[in-house]
């Protein structure tokens, strides 16, 4: 019987199936109070940093339900001889809605419509959009979420475009998705660029000024469609004050964020720019990839207390 | 040379096209000054009344530069001998990308969230959402654009039902869409309802307490999604008090209009309902179809004016 420890919450049902394979499970408020436990399960809001993870010598696994892993200290977890995994698949669906939700809203300006309703204007004349059929979609990172997303813009009718450097051309070709060499191609080639990498120093600010200013603004189709970014990915990779100028100075047409730099978000300018909506990293927020999630953290955790190793062990080193 | 009022407005180069024809194009706040002219080029705002009609005695075409003809008296103009077309396909691709963006921005909360950021508020904690994938989606009418629909909607993964009591049972299977024999049916089988019909005597009001009442609640992949509706076909379809206690009680999760009952409506207290949110007739407000729109109508009258009757004749009669 092993002891864990959950800190952003975890699904009703998964934790049944923990204690009814014997697990003592307990919630708790933050992570200053894991010292004891065997395992603790996380999603975004919990820092794992060297100090957390030294206040616990009992640890034996870090369990991240979901995927992003940038807040955990990998180094100490690994020095320290910590598992940590994620649960990289359960989440893919509904980042997927998300990001297209996320495009049609921009490109149709659904919450700046709703929200001239609601102040009882009748804006019509001011809301002309853009078809996203017949313009190119460009992915910065095309993993699981990105070919998702992909599988969807093109029954919309986009074109696929990506630069990832740690993917084989023969997968974006199968999904018929065009290989850019560097990621300035992409930007000078996507009207509609949607970010789908981790954040890592080699990403970090990747969409900044300098990349937006390489945009085409016009269609592959020809019409005159404007820049438009969104992130369901992870925060930091876009930096918020290129995207907000360049939203004021007309480079970019629109900008959606689920991810920000600094999280809870509740203040940076861009929040108020009329061309600018946002969504507080619900990404992963479904009734449906919770569920998943949970299950597939439950059986994780089980399968590793019965001395299997799980088969998403992030800091691999660990393992030797 | 035809001399050709436009009412509601007509993209520049279709009325390039038509003055390089050697037609007289003039564009007019009213429709009350329209006598004299040969043909009035009308969006969805203005109204072609028996009085309207009657006060043009010149006039052999009134062309609806889109599809809805509701607000046109069609008996009178074929009484008067006048033909009525309109430029159906034009706008199907814009309406299929504003439904996707309602169920989405509907299932994942995205203008709510919005409003939340903007007013300094991180409320990811309330704001979990549902996934398409597995889902229901029931067509109310089952023509191009709810096809259109369908096939982004099979990409996300959702199940495909409709009632169009006037489509072959082949077409619906064409496309791997369940036709349903009554109304009823669908709305019992059906967690997300997309209305793509016209607005006649027996489609007014289809949606209403009664009808909402059937739908269960329950998706089709077992998770308690609750029950959407979106509409982007016409206003009056949907009962607005209806939904609105709908809302209220919880029958409904969520509703998202682009039609209203009466438009341009800007006071209906469903406007400020947290679980709807609307857009004011943007359906095919986009570029791309405004231009074809204009094209198709340019070449339709140009046509028209030359002897060749239109394809798109809605009042057939008229012709006999």
């Amino acid at each position: 019987m092993a002891r864990i420890a959950v800190t952003d919450g975890m699904a009703d049902d998964a934790v049944l199936i923990l204690q009814e394979a014997g697990h003592e499970v307990e919630f708790l408020e933050k992570n200053d109070q894991i010292n004891g436990f065997d395992a603790v399960v996380i999603r975004s809001a919990t820092k794992m940093t060297n100090q957390a993870i030294s206040s616990a010598p009992s640890l034996q696994i870090i369990g991240r339900a979901g995927v992003g892993v940038d807040n955990i200290d990998l180094v100490a977890a690994t020095n320290a001889g910590i598992l940590v995994c994620n649960t990289p698949s359960s989440s893919t669906q509904s980042v997927v809605e998300l990001t297209i939700g996320h495009l049609l809203a921009s490109t149709r300006h659904i919450p700046a419509a709703d929200r001239d309703l609601r102040s009882g204007q009748w804006t019509k004349k001011n809301l002309k959009g853009t078809e996203l059929y017949g313009k190119r979609l460009g992915f910065i990172g095309f993993g699981r979420i990105a070919q998702g997303v992909g599988n969807v813009a093109k029954a919309l009718g986009m074109e696929l475009h990506a630069y990832d450097p740690y993917l084989p051309f023969e997968i974006a070709n199968e999904h018929g998705c065009k290989l850019h060499k560097n990621v300035e191609d992409l930007f000078r080639n996507c009207t509609h660029i949607s970010v789908h990498c981790n954040l890592t120093d080699e990403t970090h600010h990747l969409i900044n000024s300098r990349t937006l200013s390489l945009m085409p603004g016009l269609g592959a189709d020809g019409t005159n469609c404007g820049n438009h970014i969104v992130s369901c990915a992870r925060g930091g990779i876009v930096n918020e004050n290129d995207v907000l100028e360049a939203l004021q100075n007309g480079t970019l047409s629109s900008c959606a964020l689920d991810v920000f730099e600094s999280e809870p978000e509740t203040s940076h300018l861009i929040l108020q720019h009329p061309k600018f909506h946002g969504t507080p990293h619900l990404g992963a927020a479904t009734y449906e990839a919770q569920k998943r999630i949970g299950f597939e953290m439950a059986n994780l955790l089980i399968n590793f207390f019965n001395g299997i190793t799980p088969k998403s062990v992030v800091n691999k080193d660990v393992l030797n």
